[in-house]
């Protein structure tokens, strides 16, 4: 039998998928089971979207610009104009979703054996890209008791060594929640100018913000120019996660070139998914009103009950659509097995992802859990519900 | 400035685009050009994979599953037993066009500095593949004299070494057109068993056979079980090159497996190409039939063409739609350049792709081209011509 890489050995176990197996078996019983552990929203895509694609009008279906479509790159830097993010079409690389975009930041960017000091903790994909890139992660610890504020600016420059390469961040962050502050963001873009490192930044959430706060972009700080990457998607933004469409996003010219070279590789992003993309530039500003409404309506169901449980402390998020719980548990990988396998609350039961596959320090979040508020009001007050009944249930 | 990787330095560009500046700079100067360096086909894609598109019902564009559709993988290992080629839909993982199966491929078999052996000339792409993982692509030439037929085996053992991972063909063979024989195959399998080494063989032409030749697969040889990994695409076969989509296929469940850890990192395939590729399973057999005859038409073509010009040898091609011609020129690299630059005839000139780049050892192919047959036959009569009076004027 050949042997298979050392890479693909370590490459990690996606911490959400790894439960699949026990809800397939939870189903086969018969149980519901609310979703509380995946961030695939419920929100219907934009109709402009899915209509553009009914109306294609394709007869050869070509490979695209590797770059992605010149038309939708424009338009995709109007957009970013609007949002204070002063960019043109050649400042943008159309990538397979935000996933391909972040393999190539890291290859743009580190060779095999350099550090990218990421806080934790961070979205468990972030594990996977830098295995699959040789590059090894370097967390810096944010806490539930912060509510995962950025970290102090000297716990980073405690890990800066000569391989490190990049700061990379998720604003707002998953799993955490968390929005980073204009002044968060200005320490970051400082020590990564003293140190003459870059600054990713993943802003896939930048329009799911709530309580009037705003996002603030790393491409937004002229002095940056040369040091910020952006990765985006239309995932969240439109509710296309199956477009796969995401983008690199750079003013520094190297990046760009470089970048533009893994992405010749593979020839193209996908065709019938950026004509998707392009229209959904048009969906007007209420589709998003409506959408934050909803969200923020969930996330006060969400929090409140999570709060109303005994032993359960949640931080409270400020964008995204998620948040970080603690909860009353030695193991919550335990806990989340337990309720597919063994609890049902007249047949019904929540899946919910464990947080220590959100750390890459071994031992850290084992008593946290990572909840996606996607479900409806009463699906989610539903399955908060069926949460108290099987923490009390599970500890006695 | 922060520094760009090494790696990404070392990325190769592609060959086949680096021209494009010169071609843009010609056609601003009013040049038509007939494009003979890429393989995009003009062939139109089937009906049943457009429509099924445009009918689509989609309300939220969501997360495909990270192997792709079920049902398209079900059907899929339908179309693969027709063709001698016994594999189930757990055999197989969809990926965003053959590129990311290869990417997938490397990173389940070859560690930062394992080696991968490769019949030269070879799909310049694997250069980039194997530099973004980090993966030493060691050649063993093969020569226009011999048609591109597969070298000797010992020319392979003698490079095998502990770090040898695999041998990586494809076939039909781009930029070759050459189709390996069955006892080909055969003497491949051999050594990968006795050397217990992978083989992996990207067979995204398939369809693509002249003369009456077939096929053979190296997934027909049930002793390969563990040893065999195809790649496919849907690119070339239903001229759908922008989906891209296309597949890992394996016997292998360790393969299988550690391959699925790349794939939920990057969470699933686009959804609408899925769509279209599923419904494209339905072509009838005469559309390839047409196409076969269209193709045979041109080859016939551009090798009789070629064949008529002084100082020209070509390796007749018997899959595929591309083949190696040598020209009468020191540097086709230099050559290329000039017809987009200086040369035309009545305001037309011809794009080739020069040879060079599709070998990885230095200074080998100066003096070919890699042309690809997917004009329509007026155009690649005219497209001969035109090369035939420029080759005139540049060597004098």
């Amino acid at each position: 039998m050949p042997k298979i890489s050392a890479k693909g050995i370590s490459m990690p176990e996606s911490p959400i998928r790894k439960l699949v197996p026990f809800a397939e078996a939870a189903i086969k019983k018969g149980r519901q089971i609310y979703q509380l552990n995946i961030g695939q929203p419920d929100i219907k895509t934009p109709e402009s979207a899915l209509n553009a694609v009914r109306n294609h009008n394709i007869e050869v279906l070509a490979y695209s610009h590797s770059a992605g479509f010149e038309g939708y790159r424009t338009k995709l830097a109007g957009y970013y104009k609007q949002k204070d993010i002063p960019v043109e079409s050649d400042n943008i690389i159309i990538t397979t979703g935000g996933s391909e975009a972040l393999l190539f930041a890291m290859g743009t960017i580190a060779d095999a054996g350099d550090e990218v000091i990421i806080p934790e903790p961070f979205y468990a994909n972030y594990n996977g890209f830098a295995t699959a890139s040789g590059v090894n992660i370097i967390p810096v610890e944010s806490t539930i008791e912060t509510n995962f504020a950025l970290p102090p600016i000297q716990e980073f420059e405690k890990l800066i060594t000569p391989r490190t390469k990049a700061i990379l961040i998720c604003n707002p962050g998953n799993p955490t929640g968390y929005l980073y502050t204009k002044e968060e963001i200005d320490q970051l873009a400082k020590i990564a100018l003293k140190h003459d490192i870059f600054l990713v930044s993943d802003e896939v959430y930048r329009e799911f913000t709530y309580d009037g706060a705003t996002h603030f972009s790393i491409m937004s700080i002229p002095e940056l120019k040369d040091h910020a990457i952006m990765i985006d998607s239309v995932s969240k933004r439109y509710s296309m996660c199956g477009a796969r469409i995401g983008c690199l996003v750079s003013h520094n010219k190297e990046v760009i070139h470089t970048a533009m070279k893994f992405a010749q590789a593979r020839l193209s992003p996908p065709t019938f998914e950026q004509i998707a993309s392009e229209a959904a530039l048009e969906t007007p500003q209420s589709y998003f009103d409506d959408v934050i409404e909803e969200y923020t309506t969930r996330r006060n169901i969400l929090i409140s009950g999570l709060q109303s449980i005994e032993g359960v402390k949640v931080a409270t998020p400020k964008g995204a659509f998620y948040c970080i719980a603690e909860l009353p548990v030695a193991d919550t990988d335990d806990f989340a097995k337990w309720l597919l396998e063994e609890f049902h609350l007249d047949n019904e039961t929540v899946m919910v992802a464990p947080a220590a596959g959100f750390y890459s320090t071994p031992n850290t979040g084992l008593n946290q859990v990572r909840i996606a508020y996607v479900l409806k009001k009463e699906n989610l007050e539903r399955a908060i519900e069926i949460l108290k009944v099987a923490l009390k249930e599970y500890n006695q």
